[in-house]
């Protein structure tokens, strides 16, 4: 494959002047050196020329890592950063201006990675600016651990083991250490900290074209930050393999790079490489925490999960381990206001992570056996017949409600509510405490939510609980209590689902239903006859859906004119179950003179 | 197109259970409940059940968006968040689970983004968790400005800018306030935020293939983060193009999303969606900050540039314009430990950045006009006739150096030498202070600087400066300062560079040289007698370079036999100049008798 990679850029070549541009626009406390655009140095705002009464602690490099090494400019942990050309070395100038800009009194610490390029060019720098009365001291990071002890000069690279390196430098230098002791920190941990990477795809130069040198299976090991090939091409495997072999390459008693051996303790950097998810990195912490600790007997004492040195656009992550001691956990530890140091991560982890308990419902009633009193008050027998009433309307509709789901939905609008009202005929005589009113509504929810599923299960569910809520808060259940607890839930419906009266569902049977039974109990109406009437206003309601055009639901995809003469099924089953139940009343309280 | 997605996982039905195992890993302040997988809570570890003294305040949704909305959990900010599969609404169970969790007698706000799914599923557990006696709210949160205002109940997505209601809340929450309070000022907050997202690729989801539904140069506009298509397709633009247009789509006059106008006051997100360095990210908040304040009026009072809305590996990014006032940008600025709110843009922007200017050498000497003395000294003669016959013996040399560099190396070592020794000569006769020893190699190491270039420059370059700072600490120059100034010049090549005796580089002349001369004077021996033999021991290794293998340059990828018999020739030319030195102040000094 070959392809110019996109990229949300202007001008390839003003990719890093803009970055930095970028970066002081976002964070009050950075500063820029003027000379756009051969010098781009980022700075502490707050640093006065010539007074920094501490250490300063320089890095950078070619850029293309970012948001190394610019975004770890902060009190802290780096002073200024001096970026080059995309994967280019900055210039001596540049780095030179830095130094001249923040460098006070207790002079200055050079963090280079080793790259031949940086090596010179902060090299001269840091010979010049001695030169001209500077305190230098520099320190190389070398933390590659894909390839074997090289012969030569080259040495090992630089990768994102760097990043620690800075925050041990950055904050030995903000507790006030001298010069020497601010660099024998940082030589220190420049000795303790390997890296290793993978990547899934190659990253491309801004304007430039990709030649994808892997095919779309397969992944690179031991990769650097430049582009340049890994050390093996090798078959996508799943991350926790990956993680394994990267850990195993990083500790090889072979190449012993890391004094780390059992009973150690460490650090851990799971890094993004530029185009790597989160969520992916997070997987790879999950395996390498406890691989390290079961395989290797080495104590993590930190986990830091994050993009910090990338390589542009490369997807992929590399991992880091430092070894730990007392003082390199303090300086990990200290505060820094540097934007890119991952936060959260501070503070002794504990030795496991055990999870919490999922809370039980303090009102739960698993314990009480749930059964159907064995005599039923008058109430009891009222709302038994309503809930039969109601539940044999649904189930005789059940073809109807399919067959008009079927010109304007997917079809089982019928099914759904007849599971749903054979379910609560059954666990009525089952376990519903029907002399409870309110309990009764709360076991019909939960019936629902047994076996409905679907978003008119749980908008039914919601309706049930709405009005469980609203009745519980009284003993005895009066017809306005009812009224209100139908208003309530209908206003649930509403809330949650966003739809209202003219939607073209069920709450175009409801929310009329609710009206009128308000209306009519609060003109002092007969409570029965009120019930009767507000369920004549859903039946209307219902039966309006015809003439509407959907808002909500899988009928709004459907032309209005194929909609037109067919009533919305959900709006037609909820006003067949509210008037059976209301005529159920009525024939109970009355007999059955209607 | 059309591939199977490339990812660092293992089972793609794991995924959202590793991503949280890998967090609360990262993060000793998180915790996650049981009742893996169909529950995914995590929630802050400090919390006390049942007894946490303020509001509760909690989100989530579908995972695929990381780190929302787990990454937002601690102090200041989320209380918990609750995971559903990828783009999937968690289970009302494990949203009753959360609210358990981490409620007490303050209450608990749910923030929710405007889904059917979601809003659904949130909506029945309050109302369950209401009707168990918890005090609940819910805001929803619908800021895609991408639509027309649609008809029906979907209403507009929820998208970034939930991420900075969760921030208004979590500080709200953290005062102290009241539930009500809370929630009305995250209902304020989310009726002043607005978004909109531009995409170059659709995302993956785990385990499946993705059909890429955009051709190698076209962008998406106005595209929602579960991979929904945008409202175009367009041909890939520059991003400042790309950023004018979503800022005029989110502060459109006719949709009125916003009530925003010119004069008012605003915070900017910049979000990547999962893929986007953050380099490009920078870029557009370059663009978006002047084009809010010059072309609409708007102060930008803080600007948020990371990842922390995404929808999985999507390479793309989305801004977010919400008006602020006083007690936004404080709920905002206020301080959270939750780890994936972005750290260093709280407090106010200087009302714009000018660079600072760079800082001139504190011994820059360009006002001064460099000039030959009319006299020399005697010191002056000397230095004078050592250089000359230095550069004369480099220019003479030209063409078996790049003889020989043909064979090793790049063939250009004759002419890069060649150009530092013509112009040296010139600029002695022009600006060099000879009777200044130190002065005098210190412009050298300039003439090098400037004209030179190449590795090769750089390190002639280090030499000239190095020997400088050594030099410049006394007056008169004696011969064993000149000995200490070549000790300490070959010291500073040999650290920058990497290399020692053997690398095959010009150190193979000069150490030994170095090495005799200290020798021969600690030995008592007349300076002008040591010089000599030291320049005798300077072109002893540079022949000996004839047998060694390359392990630094240009010359390290070459075959060994094709080595053999050549000399390095750098170690060639630093021997040629430095013997011609050694003989020149023996001629000055002795007269030519040798």
């Amino acid at each position: 494959m070959a392809f110019q990679g996109k990229k949300l850029i202007n001008n390839p070549d003003d990719v890093v002047t803009e970055f930095i541009e970028g970066l002081v626009e976002t964070y009050p406390g950075l500063q820029y050196l003027d000379g756009f655009p051969q010098i781009k140095v980022v700075l502490r705002a707050d640093v006065e020329r010539g007074a920094y009464d501490k250490v300063a602690v320089i890095s950078g490099g070619g850029s293309g890592h970012e948001p190394a090494h610019a975004g770890f400019v902060g009190p802290g942990m780096l002073t200024a950063a001096v970026s080059g050309d995309v994967f280019a070395s900055p210039p001596v100038d540049s780095i030179l201006a830095a130094i001249r800009a923040v460098t006070g009194p207790m002079g200055c610490l050079l963090i280079v990675k080793n790259y031949t390029g940086d090596r010179l060019n902060f090299g001269l720098a840091a010979e010049q600016a001695k030169s001209e009365g500077y305190k230098m001291e520099m320190v190389i990071v070398g933390d590659d651990c894909a390839l074997p002890p090289p012969r030569g000069i080259a040495g090992r690279r630089g990768l994102a083991g760097t990043v620690l390196v800075h925050k041990v430098a950055g904050a030995a230098a903000d507790a006030g250490l001298s010069l020497a002791d601010v660099a024998a920190e940082a030589k220190h941990a420049s000795e303790v900290v390997g890296t290793m990477g993978v990547a899934l795809s190659v990253c491309t130069l801004p304007g430039q074209v990709t030649s994808d040198r892997l095919g779309p299976k397969q992944m690179e090991l031991g990769l650097g930050i430049h582009g340049e090939p890994g050390v093996a091409v090798v078959e996508l495997q799943p991350v926790d393999v990956v993680v394994e072999h990267v850990l195993k390459q990083i500790l090889s008693q072979e190449t012993q790079y890391l004094p780390i051996t059992r009973g150690s303790n460490a650090v851990l950097l799971i890094n993004g490489l530029g185009a790597t998810p989160i969520m992916e990195l997070m997987i790879a912490a999950r395996k390498a925490v406890p691989e390290l600790q079961l395989e290797y007997g080495i104590a993590v004492d930190r986990v830091y999960t994050g993009t910090l040195m990338t390589s542009l656009d490369m997807a992929g992550l590399s991992i880091t381990i430092m070894k730990s001691d007392e003082n390199i956990l303090k300086r990990l530890d200290a505060p820094t206001k540097a934007p890119a140091w991952p936060v959260g991560s501070e503070g002794n982890r504990p030795p496991a992570k055990f999870p919490v308990p999922v809370p039980p419902s303090p009102s739960m009633k698993d314990d009480e056996i749930l059964a159907q009193p064995q005599e039923l008050s008058k109430q009891g027998c009222i709302l038994e017949a309503a809930i039969e009433a109601s539940a044999t309307e649904i189930i005789n509709l059940k073809d109807s409600l399919n067959e008009w789901d079927s010109k304007v939905g997917d079809g089982d609008c019928g099914t759904t509510m007849y599971r749903g009202a054979t379910a609560i005929l059954e666990d009525m005589k089952k376990r519903y405490p029907m002399n409870d009113a309110a309990g009764t509504i709360n076991e019909i929810g939960a019936t629902i939510r047994r076996v409905m599923g679907g978003t008119s299960g749980i908008l039914y569910d919601i309706l049930f609980k709405a009005a469980y809520a609203s009745l519980k808060q009284s003993r005895t259940v009066t017809a306005n209590e009812w009224a209100d607890a139908l208003e309530a839930s209908v206003a649930a419906v509403s809330k949650y689902g966003g739809a209202s009266v003219g939607y073209r569902t069920m709450l175009d049977a409801l929310i009329p239903a609710s009206t009128v039974m308000k209306q009519r109990l609060k003109a002092g109406e007969d409570p029965v006859t009120a019930f009767i009437a507000s369920s004549e206003a859903a039946s209307a309601g219902a039966e309006s859906t015809k003439q509407m055009q959907a808002k909500a639901g899988r009928s709004s995809y459907i032309a209005p004119d194929l909609l037109a003469s067919i009533p919305d099924p959900g709006a037609m089953a909820a006003a067949a179950w509210y008037r059976a139940a209301a005529l159920a009343v009525k024939n109970k309280l009355h007999g059955s003179k209607s």
